[in-house]
Order: structure tokens, then C-alpha cells, then sequence
């Protein structure tokens, strides 16, 4: 067993023993093969001794019972990390940033506590999954959409936190959080918003509360445990449609992307929307890449092609949701306002009305564009091997600022040695408000010198895109320190503000030391 | 003058000395004719000892003056209260929460620093009003809306920090925030979101940054002053339509908020809706209440005046904004489902294609709706007499929420004296997502013993809302540790959160002693 740094095996073994006496031995596990599914099933450091490895896992059932493992780890020191339902496949998966770290799972608090559909909201503890939560509503026949991700089996909790994206309107997860339970590291249970209010009416339904709204550093963060969450549901719509853009040349990215700018801004456009190209996939499918690289055919020689093979440069997907004659309407004027485009066509890909039917249901391509968990993306993820990482930068919503970004990350991978095949997921998307995400993914495998290679391809990204002033919205636990360290504005003052911030919470340093690059003040020389 | 508690004579006037050689002699006020200048024009304590008078004020003209004024004060221990324009009336303006407080007044840090109209944000100075951002965008020509609120005279930093709401689509201000700078009271100066990221071009685009998300920690607080902000704006749409749902009867207001709760939650309907009463303002013009009170008339008596003249018992507005087609089509569709309710009457009471010819827009009612600021609310308020506090519950989204609502404050109301003309504005709005916000004004006068009266009244309200489930979203500065105080979940939690982040940040506590009711450890005791 691997023991939390500066913990004797004395102090750990006694507290252990406590923590199984207030949670029950069943839910405390130490033995190595109970342990080793906590590890990270896509750790890029595999038979590497950097992996980080807990030292065991521990799993309350309720409120009561995370207050007094929490109070019991800060008596002694002992580092947790919380997960909630511990997916985060790319991006960690339940492994801590520090070995010997023991794993606080939440799963077992997955309770449905309420749904409403007439405000269109539920209150969820941590290991609610969102197919707990989409069977809970079909049950219940309630007229609620949620909003998955891909795929479906992670928590509504730990993905709101990490503050992950779906596809339907609701899309921006921590957008739609509405008001926590949260214990802090001395174990103290606090509500936020106006869930602090006791006895309030609408801890679901206003966010702020009054005085400094604080929900925001429970996210991505290591200040307290959420032990209850509401999220904002939307409520059943009429009906659905997904439509394609294509224009036909390069330099129609431009007015393509503004005007998709000015469609979701305007929330004409209401799902999120894929930037593509169906010239470029022909061009990966001859063994080129996505990304620009040299000896490419130029860009008039692309377009030849393009006219000749009938494939557009760039396509943009489009979602609608709601009355099918709103849809009309706002699929008419984007038509038009797409229209001043020279060659622009148009298709229809879907056409939903609900409630549908098991069948209609059985044909959908991607189930959580229309509210329904899915684990149907592992059927693409596995096209890239063995495992994956996820670089996620985030960049203006501008034509402009793909092209830029294209020939970057393009030239990044050749300097790189990165092959073409691993671009298959270079295309910007809106999983956030107002700008566009990549989600690069790196297969990792189980060889060593892969893995180192994919690393220090990882870190060159993240200094590349920091140098063209692109950040990561998100990053696996193994890289937090190199992500958090590109964000330094006026020598780091805002991972200072954090640091105050978390030795006033937690001055044991208990909570999950080194999440975000934020470590307690103990390790933090120790950090880099 | 005078001074903070605890600091001497000698000390204040060395702090102040230094104060002038950094922000210039003609920017440090102190004499008593400048000072009154910053008292609260609406105070609840007029001729009172009790009412907090500020020693001084200073207006820096550059975030390295603020750092420098922040930088002495937090040597002298001198209490400082930033304002941004400083209008905030109903709830204090520039008054601060402890006398001897110096004003920081940002006023003149009035930079549009940016707007863009293709990805539809601006990025200013805490003293920029709506006004001046309105300006700047029309003689720039840009196809971009701000939300004012009414009236438009105030800051867009100021008011967004206060967590106020417009009428536009973009009515939350909170919600439309994205990236601050701000100055910590050590004088320290960062960036939040994907501003910490030097060079970041996205600053204004995506919210969150890495690692916790710490913007709501300075909006209603005291732990920084912010010198610069992101605010996301709103395409200029094609069209606007504001529609008006009537139904006959009591009853009927239940599926009337359903109804309207679908419709805003759907995103159908876009701008900010109010409730309102025909048949109540008809009661009202008589001599009764709005409010619920002892000898009203029976339901069905008030029925039967509706059905005899006319009136209905209830309505809401409906605002929405875009290309004229899609506005057809939602309007249609709320017809539809308002069409449940037996009885219902619909109007259009404005129409208007954009942009407005200069004689179209002096012929509009209220500007703020279009996206224009305006002050003639002032032409409403007056009517209430000489100034006035706002006591602001949050309260469900439901019919049965707003009938029990009435029938609380109306009972209140009737226990505490109140007479029913002040009850003008006791319909509730949605300036928030998912709720309801009830906005009840009470005049204040020059009279003590009126004055006593109206803030027994007050904090008999509060409490009797507490006791109900309902909490204020804001509050004048004389109230705010009461309105605090009802925030109090397991004995104070969330409080004691806050007080543990503003001493961790602010030790000396100079920055805003009692804002929304945290005092720094040195006060906590005298607090209350």
C-alpha cells in the first residue's frame, strides 16, 4: 500500500479503523485489487512509477457519514479525493494528483431527492448518473429533458463540477447548476444560494442567493465535498431538427462562423453545433490530415477537388428544439442569413417529434442530442485504440481563429511526429456559451515510450496554444499543474488567490491536493 | 469629519496626504459640502445619528492608482467602500455600511475598452454607465443591444456586481457576465476566467477559465474592487413584439405561471415578463389594496366586477425578440397553450422592426425593453414620494407561490400599518431565469418617526418572508446583516464561509466593513 506523504502507518491504520466505524468496513477498501480499480484505466503513465496510485477508497452513504470521514481524514491528515461517480475517462478517471490519496467515492449517495416539471429543475446527490436520473424521469412520466453527455453513465454532479458540456439547449453544464450542499474540510455542512435559507422555497430555482455567490469554487476545485446539487432540466419540447450547412470554399469559414455567432447569440440556434469538413475527411481518408501540414495541396488545388467530387470545404450542423412551427421559422432565417454565401447548401439530417416511439427511438443516431444517455460513443472512441487523453483549448468564435488555430496545432503535431490518424476529432465545437473547443484526443496505450512521447506532445500543445493566448478549459489530472501554469497573468496571480483561498479552508491540505494545480501549502514547493 | 473607528487623526490625514499624491489633490474629497455628496440621497435615516457618513472619497482615474489608494489604506487600516457610478438607489447609492468609511469612486475609470459586434460583448471600466456604452455602440455603428436597466444611468459593472436584471433577453446581468480584473486589498491585481492567461483571446468568450471559478465571489462582497469586466451583449435582433395573456378568473393564475414557466424555460419566450391585475388595479384605483387584506371582496364578488366591467382578474405580459417569423411562430404557439385556460383574451401592445427611425423609437414606452436607456422611470417612481428602499423576496414560479405570497405580505402589510397605496409595485417580474422577484418599494421621507415605522415595517417583512421559505436577492445597506441573517442554515454556515474567505483575503478588513453583512473579524462582534 502506497501511504499519503508525512502519514506513519500507525496514524493511517487508526484512521482507517475510524473511518470503517463510521461508514462500515464493507465500504472501506484497502486490499491492493480493491484499490487498483481506482486507478486511472487510461493513465498515461502506465508501468510508469509516476502513475499515482491511492492508498484506498472509502464510501459513505450519506451526508452524516462524508462529515465524519472528512473530520476524521483532517484530524489525521490524510488526503481525500472526492469523486462522485468517478468516470472522467480522459481525464483522470477516480486517480488522484498525489499517491496515497484516498479516494472518497460518493456513488452509494445517488438519490434522486426531486424532479419538478413544472419549474423544470432536480436535486441530485453525486452518484446520481444520468441514466439514474433519465429512468427516475421516465418513471415518473415527467415531461423533463436532461442534458448528457457522451457517453451517459458518468454523475450530473461530477460532470457539472468539471464543468463538462452536452448537446441539447442546455448544454453548458455549470450554466444549469442551481445551488449546492457542500462539506468543507473541517466538515462543516453549508447550502449555498438560497439553499441557506432554511426552510427556502426556491434553493432550485435562484442561483445567487444574496452576498457573494461562491458556488463557482466548488468547481474544478479541491475546497469542499458537494454532497447535493440542483440542476436546471428543460422542459420536453415539441419537436427536434439537426440540419447541415456546406459552403464550398475555404475562405467561406469566415462568414460561415460569424454568422453561426450570430445565430447562437442571438438563440436562434439552441443545440450545439459541429464545425466540419467533408473535404478534409476526404482528404484524412487518402491518408493526409485534418490539420494543416506542409506539403498539402494548396488550397485552390482542395477546392478543385471539392467541385469535382461534389464535397463541400466546411459544414456546420444546426440544432433546433421546440414547436415544430418556431423551427420552421428559425431554420428559414438561418437559411437566409446563410444564404449571402456564394454556393451555400442546405440539408435536413433529422426530424423528431416527441414523445417518440421505441422504434423511432432504436433509429437515432446520437441519443444524447435528444436528451437520452448513451454509451453509444465508445464505439467511436475505441477507433482510436487503446485509451485517450483529451486536449480541450478553447478559442474564439471566429473563422479567423480556426484557421489560425488549425495551422498551430497542424504544425505542433508535425514538429511533434503526431500522425494525421489521431486528428479525427480536430474540429471545434460549442459545448460552451459564446466560443468554440477543441477536443483533441491522444490515445494512450500501455507501452512506455508511447506514452512519454504522447506526454510531451501533450505539454508542447498546452505551451503552443498558451503562446497564441489559447487555454484549456479542462485537463487530466496528470497535466493540472501544467495547465494551471500557463494561466499566470501578473506572476500567477490568480493560482494565489486560490492558494489563500484553500489554506483559509483547508489548512490540513486535506482535499484532493493538487486538483487544478492547486496544492496545499505543505507540498507546494513540491508541486512543480 | 468622521474618521474610522480606530484610526487616529494624524494617522487618517498621513493616509490621506498620501492618498492625494497618488490620485492628485483635486481627486480626494473632504470637506463636508463633497462628502454629503456621497450620502445616500434615499436614506431611511434622515436626521438620525444611525444613518453612515463616509469621511472622505477618492476617485483614481487608472487600476495603478487603485492599486496605490488600496495599498495605503490597507497600511492606515482605513476602510474604503469602491462604488462604480454610485447610483444604486433604493439601496444605499454610495453610502457605505460603517461611518468613516472612504468612498473609492471609480467614476472616472470610464474606458469602453472594447465592443465587438461579431462575437457580441464589451469589455469596461466600472465607471462606464449604460448610457455611455449606448452611445459608444451607436457612433460606432455596431449591430449589438446592452440591457439597461431602469434607469440607465448607472454602472454596468456596478450594477452587474449588484446582481440587477434589465428586460432584454439578456435580462440576468449576472448571467452575462464574463472575465473581471480585479484589485485584491493587499493591492494585488488579477484576472479571472480566461483573463489569468496572458494574451488570452477569450477572455470575453468563455467564463470559467481553469480551476475554480471565483467571478461570484466579488459581486455582492467585499473582497476586491473589479477595474474591469466582460459583459456579454445581444445581436441587434430584427424585431421585437411585446403580447399580452389575460384570464377571467382567480384560479386561473395557476396555469397562467405554469404556462409561462413552460414558455420561458423552453427559451419561447425571451424577455422579462410581469405579472398584473386589471380587476386589482381596478380594486386599488377604489381605495383597496393589491394585496390581500381583511373586509376585501369575496373571490367570486371580485369575479363578477371583472366579468361586469370588463377586467381581468390576471395578466402577463410577454416579450420577444428576433427575426419577425420566428416571433410569429412563438407568439402563435404561446396562444396555443394559453388557450387551456377558458376565457383567456391575447393582445399585441407593440410592434417594432429594427432599426427604429428617430420618431418611432419618441413614440416608445419603455426604452429599456428595446435596449435603450432611459430615465423616465423616474416618471413612476415620483409617485411613491420622496425617495425609496426596495424590499426584493425571491419567491416560486407558481400561482399557488404568488397567492400565498400576497396573502403573507398583505397580512404584513395590514399588522405593520401599511397603507394599500404602496403597494403599486407589488406584482412580481422575472428578472431572474426560473423564479419570480417581487419588488416592493417603500417610501422613505425626511420625517424620523415615518422613517422608524418604514424600517420596522422592513424587518418585519424579511423575516416574516424567511419564515415562509422566501429570501431578498439584494438590499438596501442599512438592512443587510438583517436580510444576512436569515441566510442562516446550520447556524450561520455559509456566512462563516464568508467570513473565513474575507479574513483570509482582507486582514485588515478595509475593504466594504458589513457589506451584505460580512464585517471583518476586528467588527464581527459590533456588528449586530
Amino acid at each position: 500500500m502506497q501511504l499519503p506523504p508525512g502519514v506513519s502507518s500507525a496514524d493511517f491504520s487508526a484512521a482507517i479503523h475510524q473511518i470503517e466505524g463510521a461508514v462500515g468496513k464493507d465500504w472501506v477498501f484497502t486490499s491492493d485489487g480493491d484499490v487498483d480499480l481506482y486507478r486511472d484505466a487510461y493513465t498515461p503513465f502506465w508501468h510508469e512509477e509516476d502513475e499515482k496510485i491511492p492508498s484506498a477508497a472509502v464510501a459513505p452513504a450519506t451526508v452524516e457519514e462524508v462529515q465524519m470521514v472528512v473530520k476524521i481524514a483532517n484530524n489525521y491528515k490524510i488526503p481525500l479525493w472526492p469523486v462522485s461517480t468517478g468516470k472522467n475517462l480522459g481525464y483522470g478517471g477516480t486517480s488522484p494528483a498525489l499517491s496515497g490519496t484516498v479516494i472518497l467515492d460518493l456513488k452509494r449517495m445517488n438519490r434522486v431527492l426531486e424532479v419538478s416539471d413544472t419549474n423544470h429543475y432536480a436535486l441530485v446527490e453525486p452518484g446520481v448518473s444520468y441514466f439514474d436520473l433519465y429512468r427516475y424521469i421516465q418513471e415518473n412520466k415527467l415531461k423533463v429533458w436532461i442534458d448528457p453527455p457522451d457517453p451517459g453513465w458518468g454523475s450530473l454532479v461530477g460532470n457539472t463540477l468539471e464543468r463538462g458540456g452536452g448537446r441539447t439547449p442546455m448544454h453548458e453544464h455549470f450554466a444549469t447548476q442551481c445551488g449546492m450542499e457542500v462539506v468543507l474540510a473541517n466538515g462543516q455542512l453549508l447550502r449555498t444560494g438560497m439553499g441557506a435559507l432554511p426552510g427556502s422555497k426556491t434553493w432550485q430555482q435562484y442561483k445567487y442567493g444574496f452576498g457573494p455567490y461562491v458556488d463557482g469554487i466548488f468547481s474544478q476545485s479541491n475546497l469542499g465535498v458537494v454532497t447535493k446539487m440542483g440542476v436546471w432540466l428543460m422542459p420536453e419540447p415539441e419537436a427536434y431538427r439537426a440540419c447541415m450547412v456546406m459552403v464550398p470554399k475555404h475562405d467561406d469559414l469566415v462568414p460561415l462562423v460569424d454568422t453561426l455567432a450570430y445565430l447562437r447569440n442571438s438563440q436562434i440556434v439552441q443545440g450545439i453545433c459541429s464545425l466540419g469538413s467533408p473535404l478534409l475527411f476526404y482528404r484524412a481518408s487518402q491518408g493526409g490530415g485534418i490539420l494543416d501540414a506542409p506539403g498539402d495541396p494548396s488550397i485552390a488545388e482542395m477546392e478543385r477537388i471539392g467541385r469535382e467530387k461534389g464535397l463541400a470545404y466546411w459544414s456546420t450542423d444546426l440544432r433546433f428544439y421546440g414547436p415544430a412551427k418556431v423551427i420552421d421559422a428559425q431554420w428559414e432565417h438561418a437559411k437566409e442569413r446563410f444564404s449571402s454565401i456564394p454556393g451555400v447548401r442546405f440539408q435536413e439530417t433529422a426530424s423528431y417529434t416527441f414523445p417518440l416511439t421505441p422504434d423511432q427511438q432504436a433509429k437515432v443516431n446520437v441519443l444524447p442530442e435528444i436528451g437520452i444517455p448513451s454509451m453509444s460513443i465508445f464505439g467511436i472512441l475505441n477507433r482510436t485504440g487503446h485509451g485517450h487523453i483529451g486536449f480541450s483549448p478553447i478559442i474564439p468564435m471566429t473563422g479567423e481563429a480556426v484557421f489560425e488555430a488549425w495551422k498551430v496545432f497542424g504544425q505542433a503535431y508535425v514538429d511533434l511526429g503526431v500522425k494525421p490518424p489521431e486528428q479525427v476529432f480536430a474540429f471545434p465545437t460549442t459545448y460552451f456559451a459564446r466560443c468554440f473547443v477543441f477536443l483533441f484526443l491522444f490515445t494512450v496505450t500501455q507501452d512506455v515510450e508511447t506514452n512519454r512521447r504522447t506526454r510531451a506532445v501533450f505539454k508542447g500543445l498546452v505551451r503552443v496554444a498558451a503562446e497564441h493566448g489559447w487555454g484549456d478549459y479542462r485537463t487530466h489530472v496528470a497535466f493540472m499543474s501544467d495547465v494551471m501554469n500557463v494561466y499566470s497573468y501578473n506572476n500567477h496571480a490568480l493560482l494565489r488567490l486560490h492558494e489563500t483561498i484553500k489554506d483559509a479552508l483547508d489548512p490540513n491540505g486535506i482535499l484532493s491536493p493538487g486538483k487544478s494545480g492547486i496544492w496545499p501549502k505543505s507540498m507546494r514547493k513540491a508541486s512543480t
